[in-house]
């Protein structure tokens, strides 16, 4: 963003820049290297690229002034472009999806050529790694659903594929997780470590196993007492004939109370074969889990974020806490977990969408599908044939 | 980032500046103000935010050292938030969503605010008025579908819901085109004024409009001769007999030709009452008319972006023309166009797709759905009732 204000008043730099681009280069192939034994001026310098004129265009146009060969140089490569489309679109579509997927790798390589030039100077670790990995974690999010949407088939039957395309919410989250932590671990690194090695580090541990205990165990008992309550357990529902919103149903089995087999440890010790328990109070662990051992990066970023912008909290909306934001810092990151963990474990396909989608088709759609539900339906004994 | 850097060695100062922040707010209780008046240094200035504790707690903490008045005013605040969200609990899920988005909507605020501060003496237009725009869009493109998919009936009722449900994605895109469109206008409004109105301005607008009407007729054109291809209008799909993907079907309606019956005006121009188009050729025309109206903004950003790191190219990938991502700028905000354009105006909802849904859900719901749609049938017509 300085680049915009400094611009302001020198905006033809970048014309005369681009007409001396030929006698610059010579003197500075290597940019990125150079740069890095200036002083630091506070602006970031992008090095200008090479140039990449092939040897064999060169000699042909070399009797042609600079402005001529630039033209042909031009012309020549827009035709080769031209061309090379023809022959992809020739070669199908997924020739075509593949140089799309190349175009945009391409693309994202140059960006981040730039970004780590100017960035460099300030040594944020790992960018260049970590801009790749979230370039795959955007790959894997975006194509995972198409690419199940049209290969159903094939996808189904390659065990490696089904699972990627089943679990795919939760292994992008893991991944944008991992990413995320990666970046947040390594801007605090130095700053952490001088923490927890000054600070009576066993304490902090002490503290950190303890508090994931304690969640833990505190989560277990928690979601028993709300079990109990149709008011936590019941989803809100749209009532039409009263007109208003509503909160009653039968507890999914998630809230029925069951009989689990323990251990034979446990079982030794407790001198119970069975506990009485809802199935959410399983599901309850790895939440509580989540919260004691991904929530703190929450915190971290949040530490990172007002280190670098040299303040102390984020507002001062609630006395002696801050803003909201110093009290919110990890519920963002335990939110999305929660929803990805519900959408992946929890939720079941849900009937009344599909019954939705299944009336949104035309008449004859709806025959065909009716037809191959019944015949479904035979097969599995549920219906008789009478025909 | 500027700052990780300059922290590392001032670490400490974080920590000082937080003791001294009760005699500090007195001096600086108008930060935001004070700051435009400094010399710049290239440093962001936040300014410290005032201290709101209530008058009647600095009262009655009077007689206490900074220490203990601390504690308790945390003490206290910390009761008063807890039984604060017991009374939301209690007052029911309708009461917590929106205690959520009121939380989100804060932390939002504090977070730009702090922004603005930052970036206030860079200039930077319109910024707190585009990132609230930017809070609306991403509220509504997320919640868009929940509420769907929870009041279902209630959306369906109502008919402005039913339109914002129904065109979700489209007014999503076009939501966050317009403020895409709106920031860059205002980073290169300056530049681009004097472009238009220094370099022979009505040139400019010839081949703006020029490009408008050529690029609409080359489009028809061109989908004309494409329509009548299988390779070109059928979908990819994978042929488990076959074991590879494959190109060929009976083409859809929309690569069907049919006759459109001409307006009198263009009736009596030609002679001919009706034409024969592909209706793919009629949206032909949108995808030209966005490709040539809104697809320069995409090049603007681009711009806006080389000069902001003054550079001339992305790259020097393809010689005489620079990056690949130079030639490629219009083509991002053009793929998500076409992307959204389809699912809005041509796809139909999936039979296949809902097939897969159906038969994972459980037997007894699909039981339920086989007679549902049964009855649905006969009273459409389309089966006889045996029963």
């Amino acid at each position: 963003m300085t680049e915009l204000r400094h611009r302001g008043t020198t905006e033809n730099d970048l014309y005369q820049q681009s007409e001396d681009k030929g006698s610059e280069n010579e003197g500075k192939a290597e940019g990125v290297s150079e740069s890095e034994t200036k002083p630091d001026t506070g602006l970031p310098e992008v090095p200008v690229p090479a140039d990449d004129t092939p040897e064999v265009l060169n000699k042909a146009l070399s009797g042609l002034s600079s402005r001529w060969k630039n033209w042909w140089v031009r012309g020549i490569l827009t035709l080769a472009m031209i061309s090379f489309f023809f022959i992809i679109i020739y070669l199908g579509p997924m020739v075509l999806m593949l140089i799309v997927l190349c175009v945009q790798i391409k693309c994202f390589q140059e960006i981040i050529h730039i970004g780590y030039s100017v960035y460099h100077s300030y040594h944020l670790p790992w960018f260049r790694t970590l801009s790749w990995y979230f370039l795959l974690c955007v790959n894997y999010f975006f194509y995972g659903e198409t690419v199940t949407d049209y290969f159903f088939n094939l996808v189904q039957r390659e065990e490696p594929l089904r699972i990627l395309s089943k679990y795919h919410r939760l292994i992008s989250f893991a991944l944008y997780l991992t990413g995320f932590c990666m970046f947040v671990l390594s801007l605090v690194k130095k700053h952490y470590r001088l923490q927890f090695y000054m600070l009576s580090p066993k304490k902090t541990w002490e503290g950190f196993i303890g508090g994931f205990f304690s969640t833990v165990v505190f989560g277990i008992l928690l979601s028993y007492v709300m079990a109990g309550y149709s008011f936590f357990v019941c989803p809100v529902e749209f009532n039409s004939d009263h007109n208003s919103f509503e909160v009653d149903c039968v507890p999914s089995d998630l809230f029925q109370l069951q009989d689990y087999a323990l251990p034979a440890t446990l079982e030794s010790l407790t001198g119970w074969p069975t506990v009485r328990l809802y199935p959410f109070q399983i599901h309850s662990i790895s939440l509580s889990a989540f919260a004691s051992l991904m929530g703190p990066f929450g915190g971290f970023f949040a530490s990172g974020f007002k280190r670098a912008f040299k303040i102390k909290d984020f507002a001062n909306t609630i006395p002696g806490h801050g803003g909201i934001m110093d009290r919110f810092d990890c519920q963002y990151l335990m939110a999305t977990f929660v929803n990805v963990y519900i959408a992946s474990f929890i939720r079941g396909p849900n009937p009344a969408k599909v019954v939705q989608q299944l009336l949104a088709l035309r008449l004859d759609q709806q025959l065909n599908i009716f037809n191959s539900l019944k015949s479904h339906l035979i097969e599995r004994g549920l219906l008789e044939d009478v025909a």
